[in-house]
């Protein structure tokens, strides 16, 4: 269930994309990721320009297939799976956390090889768009959660200007299915042998995620 | 656009789903989790009897929001962002890449800590069910492609059987807004400080994912 908070911020986004006149597909783009993020953050809705560039300059067909690389591991990356169908968890996805506000589609031309599309944020271009400048730089003293609706407003005003591409080939990882299954002396499940560590899966060993298990 | 191949598999899924009579919440689940990957995978399947296995353990409301943990970056790991909301580009989800088939839902009840249901498989229960057998221990000689419409069909036969569950917790990593911003002097893109290598982003640096860039 959504906050107060977050309710005001989704009809109020949803004004600035009426303001803005934002139609068409990037529209679309724009409401399928906000709405699979589950709200409008900043980088989700500039990934959602950053495919419709991409896609423009790939000369996309509707229906095509492609190999994404997303270069964050934050909000902007969840805009890839739902618009592209290069969900993470599948062979057409490779997180390269680079921490650049970036992402990259491509082709499989069969050869291993995508030839993609790579659309990213220049920073000299953030000029003029105070809360859009003070969120890419993370300057915290300018208070990003207050200025929210500042922050969006400018976000939709840039649009694409903020952006630039490039080419970028990008080798596809093979599918890791060469692995041996071991059960776990710890947990008694079954784990891919190269994830083992000491004998132990990384649940049983030690930097377990989990605190406590009461079961 | 889908393959002949894949295009008969969907066909050939969707006529299990009926004859196995599935339906209610764990018919959309599965179907959500599908028509995101874009494909009946086994792993994606399986998350979505997780989830709903998890969700009824620990008596969620519709509309309540969640913490999750992946165990694993493979399909499975795509049930949870369309079905829970805890989507991979938020601070709801985590990857604790074990390889455990596996996954965690829960609430954070404003202790930091994430009271989960935690779900999984159980080795010996998959006996009796061949192809799932072999394909949880990646037995390539038992040739799972052309085998998945039996996979399949043992999955939904399967069902909840082969799984069970337990309570953990885990600590909700904190975010990692405590960054710097450096421009790298490679590409003058803005990158985080903590994820610089040599002073180079990663992308400009040695170990790029990028072969070539002719822009």
């Amino acid at each position: 269930m959504d906050t107060p908070w977050e309710c005001e911020m989704k009809a109020t986004f949803a004004a600035l994309e009426d303001r803005h006149r934002l139609d068409g597909r990037i529209r679309r783009f724009v409401d399928e990721a906000v709405r699979f993020h589950g709200f409008p953050a900043p980088g989700v809705i500039l990934g959602a320009y950053m495919i419709d560039l991409a896609l423009e300059k790939l000369e996309a067909e509707p229906g095509e297939r492609f190999f994404a690389v997303a270069e964050t591991k934050k909000c902007l990356s969840d805009s890839i799976g739902i618009l592209t169908g290069c969900t993470p968890g599948s062979s057409k996805f490779l997180l390269f956390n680079t921490g650049r506000l970036s992402l990259a589609i491509g082709r499989d031309d069969g050869s291993g090889i995508a030839k993609c599309v790579r659309a990213f944020v220049v920073p000299g271009r953030t000029e003029g768009y105070p809360a859009l400048r003070a969120w890419y730089f993370n300057d915290t003293a300018f208070g990003a959660k207050n200025k929210l609706p500042q922050l969006l407003e400018e976000i939709l005003g840039a649009g694409r200007s903020i952006l630039s591409w490039e080419r970028v080939e990008v080798p596809i990882p093979s599918k890791d299915d060469q692995w041996k299954p071991v059960i776990c002396p710890g947990c008694g499940e079954m784990v891919p042998d190269y994830l083992l560590e000491d004998g132990l899966c990384k649940a049983c060993g030690k930097g377990s995620c989990y605190t406590k298990h009461d079961s």
